[in-house]
């Protein structure tokens, strides 16, 4: 008896979960994100997803060997440590999920990472990168997150490498909400769209997006709302998607003319939705822009998708 | 009897060569490349300057054990074949420097290797980036050049990593000799200043650029030029200068966000003329557009300078 391994992906609005036995997948399940603030009831609810998920698998609480946790923020992955992780209420500061994950599923053992370093190591070890030792993971989603492979293993630097959505694509350009300017993310990700999208309105520049909205009954402007709008080819919507595909592809290029890469997986909330003719443009926008032309890296989309996160901690944690 | 081993670098102006014994440099010398566009006279002077160095440094040449060779270009490390060096007249297309080198040297072993990866590997091995495992080199000269350490070893990605002075400063920004625009280098290198110096001059701008170009009885805009310049607070020069240091800064910090290196060592010509102050303003550029202000890179003059190419490319051949 092997026994299972879980993996939970913590967002800023729902905790992902899945249990992995002999490698494959055979139980999911999905919780929201507590909203309270409290750090104790974002464990509680790592605990309960973990807890159910095994339940769902039809296997023993005492056949679970590990957990791995992606989280947002920094994390220091030897103390499981997770600091900063400005869109969970309760994990702003400095959280030892880990060690209190531990003693909350009775001292079963748990990994941290990054979310966006899990995902790439999901992609990598279960999904679309897995025929390659080089790859990169861009997560298009609320932010922009990047997650490198080289030579097979997880790149972390001294622990923070992998801010793509924070490499510099404007040197002057638009504001992002680390408050510098001309951040990847202030032009890719979901919340820098929403700052254009309701600066543009205010403008008044006409669009459907908003109207979207109100028929969703939200009051965001979600990666839903986005998708609908360029299918019906709303200008201002279609123009956003224009701008992040033109963004990601200099970004891309020049991380390859760096690198020189196997492959790139694109993912992430937006990623998946906006699919394979955002890729398409993305590729448009990057190929130009390599220097060496002959041998560019494989473009492709997650396999994985929304599992990409809870997946990869869970490997991570040894599954 | 440990031998000795001989680097050296092949550039458009000059071939810089090292003897190696114990891991110190014994003897250099410096030779014109030779302008008559023929490989074999390329190959030649090679032969002749590692000859006559190992001479200058009192062994016999039985005692030569290899010969690294950096050169510009792609180079194939495993054939010992470099292609399209495209400012070494006779280099422009594909020569086996590696096989034909070692037959003009009766048959000793022949490393050939790019030249900024070299020099990275010189400045890690030997020079200011022994501390550490994780570090960038980049060479300001003529274009922009880097080379990255990862855990102590060379990346070279599938062949063509590296490039840096192509990576993307401004989407639309000024032309550079690879044919795109906006590269780095464009606004980093020798041949972008001198370019962008043509430009404002004839658009009007007033400068003593030429005027000491002419006293220096030269014709073309040398890194000497532009620090005599600079030297005289020349207005145009100085801007060149900001500029420069605004380019690099940005894309040292995308590098940074990335990848979370502990050190980044800058050198090459006209980066070791500019010396500390130009690094202080890089590092002016680069520090608030660090995702993670905490725990920046260490930014480190050269301390190979123009032998960083020739020590790295020895020990790439085992000295």
């Amino acid at each position: 008896m092997t026994g299972v391994t879980v993996g939970v992906d913590l967002g800023g609005t729902k905790i992902q979960a899945v249990v992995i036995r002999d490698q494959a997948v055979v139980a999911t399940s999905r919780a929201r994100t507590p909203r309270s603030g409290d750090p104790a009831d974002v464990i509680a609810a790592l605990a309960a997803s973990a807890t159910r998920t095994v339940e769902e698998a039809g296997v023993s609480a005492d056949e679970l060997g590990a957990v791995g946790v992606g989280a947002p923020g920094a994390v220091d992955v030897v103390a499981g440590v997770v600091v900063g992780a400005a869109n969970v209420p309760g994990l702003e500061d400095r959280v030892e999920v880990g060690p209190l994950l531990s003693s909350a599923l009775g001292g079963v053992p748990v990994v941290v990472a990054n979310d966006a370093d899990a995902s790439v190591v999901g992609e990598h070890r279960r999904g679309a990168g897995m025929p390659y030792r080089n790859l990169l993971g861009v997560w298009v989603g609320t932010g922009v997150g990047g997650g490198l492979i080289l030579e097979g293993e997880l790149w972390r630097g001294r622990g923070a490498a992998g801010e793509l959505g924070h490499v510099v694509v404007e040197a002057d350009g638009r504001p992002c909400t680390c408050g510098r300017r001309g951040c990847l993310e202030a032009y890719s990700g979901r919340v820098g769209w929403e700052r254009r999208t309701r600066k543009l309105v205010k403008e008044g520049q006409k669009t459907r997006l908003l109207k979207i909205m109100e028929e969703r009954g939200s009051d965001r402007l979600t990666s839903g709302v986005y998708a609908r709008a360029i299918e019906e080819r709303d200008h201002l919507a279609c123009k956003l998607v224009d701008e992040a595909a033109w963004a990601l592809g200099i970004v891309l290029a020049s991380v390859q003319n760096l690198l020189d890469l196997e492959a790139i997986v694109v993912g992430g909330g937006l990623g998946d939705r906006l699919g394979q003719p955002f890729l398409d443009q993305v590729v448009g926008e990057m190929t130009p822009r390599l220097f060496v032309r002959r041998d560019p890296p494989a473009v492709l989309p997650s396999e994985l998708h929304d599992l990409a996160g809870a997946v990869g901690a869970a490997v991570l944690a040894g599954g």
